[in-house]
C-alpha cells in the first residue's frame, strides 16, 4: 500500500462564524493511488478524537491507524482499488490548525482566541484540500460518529462533489443528551485550574479535567453489555474490597488508565472546540426540516447504525434515512447487531466490511 | 399529619469493614402515628443524594420532602393509616454521622479517616433506630435507587423484621456501567485541588469537581426522551449561537445550574463514601447466587421499574423477581411506562401510587 503523509498550508479560510483564519494547515494521509480518471478517491473523516492516521502503521508511533481494520489492500476501503484520503479536522491537535497552533498575529498559541468552528467549516477545509489535489468528485465520503456528520455535510453542502456517502453511527443533529455529555466534558476541563482560561501552553496542561472528560466519553462509547463482558464486577489485583478509595474494580482501573493516557495525545482546548462543533451541527437549522436539507443531495447513501449504540442510537440514523427517502434519494440503511455500543464502528467490522465493500463496488461500477 | 424531626445518638456501630464508629448519630423524621399494636410502621429509604426530609414542608428550608408526592394523608404511603419513618443514611451529610462529622478522638472532621461503609452498614444503623423506637416488625421497607438496595438488604439481612419490601428502580448489584458512572463522579471530585485529600472543612470545598460529578448524575437520571422534551436544542436567552463557550443551549444552562446548586447542600466526601457503598453492594457476594441470597426472605415483595430508566434498567429488577420466585417468595413486579428515566420514581407517581397503596393495604390486611 502506497502511503503519503503530508501537510498543506492554505492562505486563509472564512468560517461560518464570519471569522477568518489565516493561514490554515491541513495534515493528511493518503493510501493507495489515484487513478488516471481521478474517479477513485474516497475521503475518510475521523471521529472526535481521531486524526489523519487512519490506516497502516505510523513510522512515528509504530501504531496502526484508527480504522486500519477497514482501510487497506482487500479491506472494506480497498486501497488496491481506491485512493483513500484522511485529514485531521480543523480545530484538531494532530497537524491541522487548531487552538494549540501559533497565531501569526501574536506569535503565541491561539488558545481561546481561536474562533469557534463548525462541522461546515471542517468540510470547507476538506474541500480546499480536495480541490488542491485536483479531484473533481469524490467516489465516497465516509466516517463514523462526528465523521458521519462530516459525510452528511459534504452530501448537503457540495452535492455535485460526492458520488456517495456512508454515514455511520451518526446523526443529523445532536440531541439534548448528546449536548449534555459534551457539556459535562467541557465543564470538567474548564473546572481544572490548570486550564487557566485556555492559556496553559508551555505550562502544566489541565490533565485532571481532560482525563475526567475522557472517562465520561469512554462510558458513552461502550454499552452496558460490553462493559459487563469486559469488566463485570471483577476486582483489580485483589480478592476483597480495599475499603478505601484506591482502585477496587477493573472498570475503575480501565477508566483511570484511559483517562490518563488521553492527556498525552490530545489538547484540552481542541476538546472544547471540537465538541462545540458537534453540538452546533444541525442540518435542519435554517432549512425547516431534514427533508428540505436533503433537497439537493445527489449522492447515493449507505447509512449504518448499531443495535447497542446508545450514544448515537439507531433512531437517529433512521431519521436520516426517512428524510432522504422523502426526496427520492438512493439510500440504503442497515442496523447491525453488535454489543460494542458506539465503539462498534471501530471494532466490530466484519459485517460493516461486507456492506461497505459491496456498496463501493456497486457505486464505482455505476460511474464507469 | 403529625411530623417529628429528631436525631438520636447511639454509643457505637461495628461496620462490615471491621471498623467501629463511636458515637453515631441518626437524623430522622416520622410522619403519622404508630398504632398501639406497633404494626403500622413503614421505613422509607432515600436515594443517593436524599435525606431524612421525605415528606411535608421543612420549617427550616420551606421545601417539601423529596417524596412528598408519595407520603402524606391519602397518598401512597398514607399517613392516616401508617407511621412513616425516614432517616438520613450513614455516611450522609444531613444529620447522620458521615465524613463531615467531628471525630471525637481528634476534635476534627473525620474527612477521609471516616471508614468506608456499605449498604449493609446503613441498614444496620436503621435497625438500631427501629429497635430503639421499640418497633418489632416493619410493615414495609421501601425506596428507589439506593433506597431500593436498602429495602432489599433489610429483607435479606433481617427477614423476621419486615413484613414487606417495595424496591423501586434498583438492583441487587451494581453493573460495571453503574460503577463506571460513580467512579467518574469520584474522580471529578478528587481531581479538584480544593478537595485536598478530603481535608477541606472550614476552607473552600471542592465545588467545581462536585458540580461536574452532579452534572453527570443528572444526565443519567433523565432519559434521552425526557431531555428532548424538556430542552431539545432550544437556545438559552439568545436567537443564534454565541460562537463562544458561554451557555448556548438550555440543557447546558440547566446542568450548570443544578451542578452549582448541589454544592450548597451536599458534602463532597459524602459523595465519595455513599457512591462507594452503592458500588460495593452485591447481594450475591459470598452467597453464590441471588436465589441463595433470598433463601431466608419472608417479606412479600413489590418490585417496580420504569421503561425509560437506563441507569437502573428493568432487567435488573427482573433479575430480582426471577430469583425471588425461585425461592417461592410472594413477589409482584410491574414495569411502569414512563419517559422520565431514573427520575420516574420521584416524579411520575400516579400509577406508582396506585400500586403501592394497594400492595400496602393488602399487606396490612394480612397481618390483622
Amino acid at each position: 500500500m502506497i502511503v503519503e503523509t503530508n501537510t498543506v498550508r492554505f492562505d486563509s479560510i472564512t468560517l461560518d462564524s464570519g471569522a477568518e483564519l489565516a493561514p490554515v494547515d491541513v495534515a493528511y494521509e493518503t493510501y493507495g493511488q489515484l487513478n488516471a480518471a481521478r474517479t477513485n478517491a474516497i475521503l475518510i473523516e475521523h471521529a472526535f478524537s481521531g486524526d489523519a492516521h487512519a490506516a497502516g502503521v505510523s513510522p512515528e508511533t509504530g501504531k496502526p491507524g484508527w480504522w486500519d481494520n477497514m482501510i487497506g489492500p482487500g479491506k472494506a476501503f480497498d486501497t488496491n482499488r481506491y485512493y483513500v484520503i484522511c485529514s485531521n479536522v480543523l480545530g484538531g491537535c494532530r497537524g491541522t490548525t487548531g487552538p494549540a497552533s501559533i497565531n501569526p498575529a501574536t506569535g503565541c498559541p491561539y488558545a481561546m482566541s481561536f474562533p469557534v468552528i463548525t462541522i461546515g467549516d471542517m468540510v470547507r477545509l476538506q474541500r480546499m484540500l480536495v480541490d488542491w489535489m485536483g479531484i473533481p468528485k469524490l467516489l465516497s465520503v465516509s466516517g463514523g460518529s462526528m465523521g458521519g456528520m462530516q459525510a452528511l455535510e459534504w452530501a448537503v453542502a457540495c452535492p455535485d462533489r460526492v458520488v456517495s456517502a456512508i454515514p455511520i453511527a451518526t446523526t443529523a443533529r445532536h440531541s439534548a443528551q448528546q449536548i449534555a455529555f459534551n457539556e459535562v466534558g467541557r465543564q470538567a476541563i474548564m473546572a481544572d485550574p490548570d486550564w487557566n482560561g485556555g492559556d496553559y501552553y508551555g505550562k502544566q496542561p489541565p490533565g485532571r479535567g481532560l482525563a475526567v472528560a475522557r472517562m465520561i466519553g469512554h462510558i458513552t462509547y461502550m454499552s452496558d453489555d460490553s462493559m459487563r463482558e469486559k469488566f463485570g464486577r471483577r476486582l483489580r489485583g485483589k480478592e476483597n474490597f480495599g475499603y478505601d478509595f484506591d482502585v477496587d474494580f477493573e472498570v475503575e482501573s480501565y477508566l483511570r488508565y484511559r483517562g490518563s493516557q488521553f492527556v498525552n495525545r490530545f489538547d484540552a482546548n481542541s476538546y472544547l472546540y471540537i465538541t462545540k462543533a458537534m453540538d452546533y451541527f444541525d442540518l435542519t437549522a435554517g432549512r425547516g426540516s431534514l427533508g428540505a436539507a436533503f433537497e439537493k443531495v445527489l449522492a447515493r447513501v449507505l447509512a449504518i447504525s448499531f443495535t447497542s449504540d446508545w450514544l448515537y442510537p439507531s433512531y437517529q440514523s433512521q431519521e436520516l434515512v426517512r428524510a432522504l427517502r422523502t426526496r427520492n434519494c438512493d439510500v440504503a440503511y442497515v442496523e447491525l447487531p453488535s454489543n460494542y455500543g458506539h465503539d462498534a464502528f471501530l471494532v466490530d467490522v466484519a459485517e460493516q466490511t461486507d456492506l461497505v465493500r459491496g456498496f463501493l463496488a456497486n457505486t464505482f461500477e455505476k460511474i464507469q
